[in-house]
């Protein structure tokens, strides 16, 4: 498949995002991006880290971006860091 | 001067580092290391964006690291997720 896969960290349990990557390497993927912003980067990490060195050994970071984006609030906009792992074999 | 200077992130407010990052560059720094481990990772990023977006608008990302660490707690061993945020400029 060459469309580039997102995993969008929010709310959930990190190992639910885990699962979700594993299954998608496990389907033949090639590039996972784990995209999160504010507080769940820590998160975001943990995933990463978590399906590195649990599940997916030949799993490398090929980049890490770090980034602001302008988030519509209800007191305006207000800026909020975002990460974005891309995960590859 | 060569030491590359190391800004350790834990309780503080996010712009106690942000200043002591600029502080660092004034003195003729080259490489700044920002290192967090667990919650303190979405800090670091906010951290770096902010130093990078509203003080050194020349400072860039010249490599980001995640890693893992076993940390001895009361109830033994964990592991935790951390990140290294290299400045540069």
């Amino acid at each position: 498949m060459a469309e580039q896969n997102i995993i969008y960290v929010g709310k959930k349990p990190a190992m639910n995002y885990v699962l979700a990557i594993v299954t998608q390497f496990n389907n033949n993927v090639d590039h996972i991006t784990i995209k999160a912003r504010g507080k769940a980067i820590s998160k975001a990490v943990d995933i990463a880290e978590i399906t590195k060195h649990k599940f997916l050994k030949e799993v490398k970071y090929s980049r890490v971006n770090l980034d602001t984006e302008v988030v519509q609030g209800e007191r305006g906009e207000s800026n909020v860091s975002s990460i974005e792992i891309i995960l590859s074999r």
